[in-house]
């Protein structure tokens, strides 16, 4: 519960048509909200809905604030605006010190006074957990690993041995930080031996990991997310991958390894990766392409295809497969054409 | 054990050839079936099986069933009929009541008397458990999240915090509902604001979820998945989807935020779906396709490219980005013999 | 702490520059290694380093150790040689036998003595733990699941019930072995029918299973990866597929129901395989690649697309679907220039 006035100064706005004192309850969608809730404009669609909104105020841009017909919380960028705001209602902020009786850490283990260890939570030998950090149910944390202050398991996280997260970092549940990269050497008779991945993780701070998404120690040098990366869920990134800082990765991208990305990336969903090149910084690629070569400029790249009625896409794909007689039939027009002495 | 006549009952089928006194022991496929086995062709390409079959009866369709020389359990729908039959030699389906002594229950979580709570699950403050629920081993129900009865959570599954299940909710190893969905906000410097994800998961009844599945919590308005949709393995469903009754979506598949499936659609393996469209009911889309615009006919779509010999596929990918000037070069053509004065 | 004569032996290489006394205390890249560590150079890329590196020695090729600046191990094949190498360096081979106080097993299941059963396993009725298994945290092994002499399931993998392991397999957190197979059968009024998966897996010897990897039990008939198999992360292989012996599959591979792999294949990043068709051995398809007929010839297979420059790209896929169109122009123009009798 906080004042208008506390959120115009959490989110360096200014009020207009309402009062600093008027007490907000929490938040709610323009056309579902009630008086002492606070919505959001970050997008023209919704304008048709500002006239009628209940809301006690509306958080949107200032564009938007000329004639608005709502009590407005005016902001140079709404949607930062809304995210500093909405963190003011969010359930889970604080953590509680202590250790659940459920969990188990190797006496060698160094866990900080302020932090929180969950139920069946496992800490392994000589593993270092810093001031704030809160692990919630079922985390694993390997032998040597280290995890950084005010960091954050939701829950079932797996850390293995010697990984180093940075400073607040968040990961969800499932994630898989530290798994042995997909190394093989093929020996005699076509089988597959195994080489050791003798390398680790290193996550920068302010990093978001998603649901399910796995990172693979490094062959022999680390693996390495840079501060404020944000990974969706079920990302994979092989071993030996670098993500430059404040790259932003959407749900289901693969990166094979020894791949760099750049910093200031943002990757669509599904986007596949290739290995041993480097994209540069500030490159954006769209949902489900496929980068097989490094990208030396910024820009936006693409090479996703989207769906046709499948009778249509059918005979696409069968013309598809004949390109290359197409262009030699044209070839062979052209030649007669100009044969023939017309221009 | 059960009876064939029993057996027919439950399939809503008619017995031919075959005694309804038999005792039949299990299932297997016509090759090997022996006698006290049960068998069952569900595609003709298995026909010339059924002569040599020392199966004891062979579930199949009326129109199978003239001039069968096997005996036979004749079903409209012999499909439906295998699933309800082969339910009977399920293995796992009672529920016997009772809490595992190393679950860890919050006292406020209110779980049924018949449910049943397996090792190191834990249950946090609030929750609610109904009916006749299975909670395998090492299952994670967050705060003010409820089950329906008789669901069942195999193993390892996480529930995050006021997420919604319905009744008959089948939920396999490693799903995760109710993690942050992905939202984030572009703040000065390049850098990423976490923006909180206030809304929940609301799962209807007899959905099924495959291991492995994300389903993340909504922005403000929930994430919902309708009744009957049938979830397979490694799908990720971003925040405020919204599923319709009755779909089936293969594994892989990735759905972006605030995308809506309609009812009964059918989403094969590997498919993506761009955030903020509609898909109306009765769509299908065929495997790794990707869609980013709105569908409004029922039908089939598809956008994916089938594999072919590496060197042949190298030219036509060649020839794909030479696209424009095939269409410029066939223009100028067109014109030249026009001028021709020739039709 | 091994000498270059024994690396030498375990690498079936020989020394040159270089003494088989010395003591190696790790490995390190070329360009990273000091005096006591050993190095390798397994692409001729890094040769530029050799002449500078302070490894004590570098393992190479037959080839590379022609005029080599540096002290060699000289293997025939390299990269096998390191692995075996690399393996002496690998910190966590030991298994210490013993069961975790936190472990429950149920009373009828069979725990080899040397086996290690780590915190908060699960361990159901009859299932079978062979000599030397380690069982990292949180491994849940159902009821009459059975796991092969010293494999190896670093933490949190779920085996379902009846699945069976070879001998050292390797299966990494988040892995499922035994999830049900996604069948399902059409009812009246849309509605999907479960149906029941009652079949197992069957993982062969020395398989190595990727984090967050699925592989689902087979609906009658088991679902089985044959020996040497190489799985990496987030694999999803459905119901009643078959790999063939010594096949590699890279992340992010889907593979639906049916389908069958040869030996000796290998899959890149995110390859779809539809269901119900046959891949003989020697196959080899390239990254986000969708197979979705047999392949009967070895070879490699493409149908990946690569990016371009997002406008780029919006030319050539607006182009693509007027692909039927450029081949009925140009065969107007082919019967206009015959018409005009011209050669």
């Amino acid at each position: 519960m906080v004042t208008l006035g506390e959120i115009a100064a959490v989110a360096s706005a200014r009020l207009q048509g309402c009062d600093a004192a008027t007490v907000i309850i929490g938040v709610a969608p323009l056309h579902r909200a009630e008086p002492g809730q606070l919505s959001f404009m970050t997008h023209p669609r919704y304008r048709p809905f500002l006239s009628d909104t209940q809301a006690s105020a509306v958080i949107l841009s200032t564009e938007d604030a000329v004639d608005c017909p709502a009590p407005a919380v005016v902001a140079a960028n709404p949607q930062v605006a809304y995210a500093r705001v909405a963190a003011l209602f969010e359930p889970l902020c604080q953590v509680r010190p202590g250790i659940h009786p459920t969990a188990w850490i190797d006496p060698s283990a160094q866990v900080a006074p302020d932090a929180w260890i969950g139920p069946y939570c496992v800490v392994e030998a000589d593993a270092v957990i810093g001031a704030g950090v809160y692990l919630g149910p079922h985390c694993v944390v390997g032998e040597r690993a280290e995890i950084g202050t005010h960091s954050r398991l939701v829950a079932r996280v797996t850390l293995c041995h010697r990984v180093r997260l940075g400073q607040r970092v968040l990961a969800h549940p499932g994630a898989v930080i530290g798994s042995d990269g997909f190394g093989l050497a093929l020996d005699t008779g076509g089988r597959w031996l195994k080489i050791p991945q003798l390398g680790s993780v290193l996550i920068g701070d302010d990093v978001e990991i998603g649901a399910n998404t796995t990172i693979d120690r490094g062959a022999l040098e680390d693996t390495v997310i840079e501060d404020g990366v944000k990974l969706d869920n079920q990302i994979q990134v092989a071993h030996n991958v670098r993500i430059g800082a404040h790259s932003a990765l959407a749900g289901c991208v693969g990166i094979a390894g020894s791949a760099r990305i750049g910093r200031h990336c943002m990757l669509g969903g599904g986007v596949g990766i290739a290995g041993h090149l480097e994209i540069t910084d500030g490159v954006q690629v769209t949902g489900m392409s496929l980068v097989t070569q490094s990208i030396t400029e910024p820009g936006t790249y693409s090479s996703g295809l989207a769906v046709e009625p499948n009778r249509l896409w059918n005979k696409i794909s069968a013309r598809l497969r004949r390109l290359d007689e197409l262009f030699r039939r044209l070839a062979i027009l052209e030649k007669k054409i100009n044969q023939d002495g017309s221009i």
